[in-house]
């Protein structure tokens, strides 16, 4: 890597780094001439093959806009990727954390996961969890939530902690997604396996927002248990 | 009511409809000085009278914004609720013209209940009935939806026709509203009554865009049997 | 007024204040039954009485939505009305605060007026102010902006500080107004008269986003002579 | 190329074509394995290769989303960037048009281009024209733009028909891009080229917003003469 980093898009494409010494290396090897805006086209843009003869292919140069600055908020599928593949890997830990540190432990991972995973901070959250219901059946607020993923809150007496419940691995099944401005929606199977190899299967719709600071929140979360028939 | 309708807003406000004599009426009866553009600013203001005095209060008459004309395709609280209150009524409807009519009239109503108030001819929707499962689960597409509604497709071997079951009434709880320009999302109870007096309660997320008809469509709906404990 | 101040909507509709005492009377005057949230009904509606009878008419009682908790950050008219207002209100301070506190009390005051109207801080801004040209027609930056508004910056040496011109007065006419979701655009005439009586009129162009912490700041603002014919 | 074209996303990216055996070429090259959704990862991914070796460097392989269907309706900086393209070429035919057919045609082509390319059959545009003033400053809607492009039109005695002054190239400079979910913002210089090669440069401001139809049209268009200081 090394030489020095090319500024990014303002939000541009979920933050990937580019190195200048990398694309001046690609340029060489390709006899390129360089361009005083192709360094933004690469981000989104650009294929680069060198099967014998090093021909560039720009494949979507059409579409590239130039300009000084690109602000740019919406959600990317990349963003939306990510925040699904963070939320089974942050469950894992606050079960991790549980086995090794307790329940003390469990609460922080938890707290710090609500904190930055879920949009509390900024209004109430729609969420409604796979295994709460009557009067609790919703956790507007974090507090809910905590008692949810953690249980040990004489509070919401029938929540055992979901998060403790020796989680191992997590993946997923989108069946369709919505993405709407700065807003997306999934919509699909959660599969859950727990050290013992145990599996459960949930129906889950979550709801993303990213915020002015470029962050993806868990605005909505509605889990369910599969209909038996 | 009488006089000539007022010409709304381009969009504004859901599409309340205001009268001129009726304004007349009150700002005889307020004293108050018509100007050429406060019947806009009906729509968006809040006018208190005072019994002794009938002094006209606009309590938020700096907030009154002036345009020859304004494009406005934000989704409003009224079109959520009217979305609401529609898909309930919707549901009866079917139910009703099934007895009066049978499945032609009943998967007649359903299509077009469906071509309406759902997104599915603008794209997927995300749509987890509450009695779905398995490899059906999720009912992206209309025909999936059509099959749960009113059954009758051998394609969709367990619906039994959700909208078939003789419901008579219809209310709902909203926990909590997200509202993100044209696009808004309910989490909440609805309560299904039949005609046997029989409630069914589900847990229920809906998740609305409005067009560029102005018109509001279901774009999500995951609704599933609340945890029994 | 008086009474307990009634807690606002989440961000709903730009903060208007209520207080209970005053719906309370309004309540008694009207011989109204007070319900648990119509204190937030009346917030979105009309109310209209009649002379005779003082017929408490809710217009749109349909349209009332009940949730415990209601997000959301649309932008208002009231809002974009505010930041009208508020930026000839900015102009005029500056100017009054040149005249009285010389360059520096100026530029302080510029200096808080684009932090607080503009959302440099948050990205670029696209900003073509009325009388710059060159190369340095557009400033993306809060720096060429400040420039604009106070002068005395050596890298911008056209620049004679545009805010300092002895403004008294200032008024707008829209000729269109856009809203689509946390964003609203403004087009149309304004004018402004200085200490002299001088009136100077120009085609301005705004465009507002509202922030997750719900203040609406200027992202685009494009400024120009009339075209003489 | 050749090959089977690779279906494209829901309305992703702006509709950048691939073609298998292209890829497919570029597997073998770099001796990578296929994968069942890669093809759409190439969309918005970037390929490195490196000169010894050939090591395939999917930099952004975590950033995938699978789903059955995915709804997408964002602005893209592609569909910014052809709108922008599109803008120009139009003027040109419009012009030519003129030429070769008078103004019947140039009329005929500018009604053409502005019911495709502005938004003036959705609600009001934003439009302040470059050489338009007083009373008619504003082209708010379809027969004021019409009449600015081609003039002939004694409802406004000003125009003489911007589009027909012998147009035959075009390019542009943005300054800043404003990206916010189905709406785009740009400003920059315009430059224009008539067949004397004189060449005109306006500062211009666009508001592009994206259909439920996935069509860009123009929704604010502010244009003016550089200030000469």
């Amino acid at each position: 890597m090394g030489g020095k980093p090319i500024p990014p898009h303002s939000r541009l494409n979920g933050g990937f780094n580019f190195y200048s010494s990398q694309i001046d290396k690609l340029r060489v090897s390709l006899n390129a001439t360089p361009r005083s805006h192709d360094r933004m086209k690469l981000l989104t843009k650009t294929l680069f093959t060198k099967q014998s003869g090093l021909v560039l292919v720009l494949l979507a140069a059409s579409g590239s806009l130039s300009a000084a600055q690109i602000a740019n908020n919406n959600i990317t599928e990349a963003e939306i990727k990510a925040a699904q593949d963070a939320w089974g890997k942050a469950l894992i830990q606050i079960s991790d954390d549980y086995r090794s540190g307790g329940i003390d432990k469990a609460r922080a991972t938890a707290t710090a996961v609500l904190d930055g995973a879920y949009g509390y901070h900024h209004g109430p959250v729609l969420f409604k969890p796979t295994l709460a219901g009557g009067e609790q059946t919703f956790r507007i607020n974090q507090a809910g939530a905590l008692a949810y993923f953690v249980g040990n809150n004489q509070a919401y007496p029938a929540d055992t902690g979901f998060a403790l419940k020796n989680w191992q691995s997590y993946n997923y099944d989108n069946a369709a997604v919505y993405i709407n401005g700065d807003m997306a929606l999934t919509m699909g199977k959660v599969h859950l396996t727990d050290r013992d190899n145990k599996q459960t299967t949930v129906d889950k719709t979550w709801g993303f927002k990213k915020g002015d600071d470029g962050k993806v929140r868990i605005v909505l979360h509605h889990s369910s248990l599969p209909y038996a028939g």
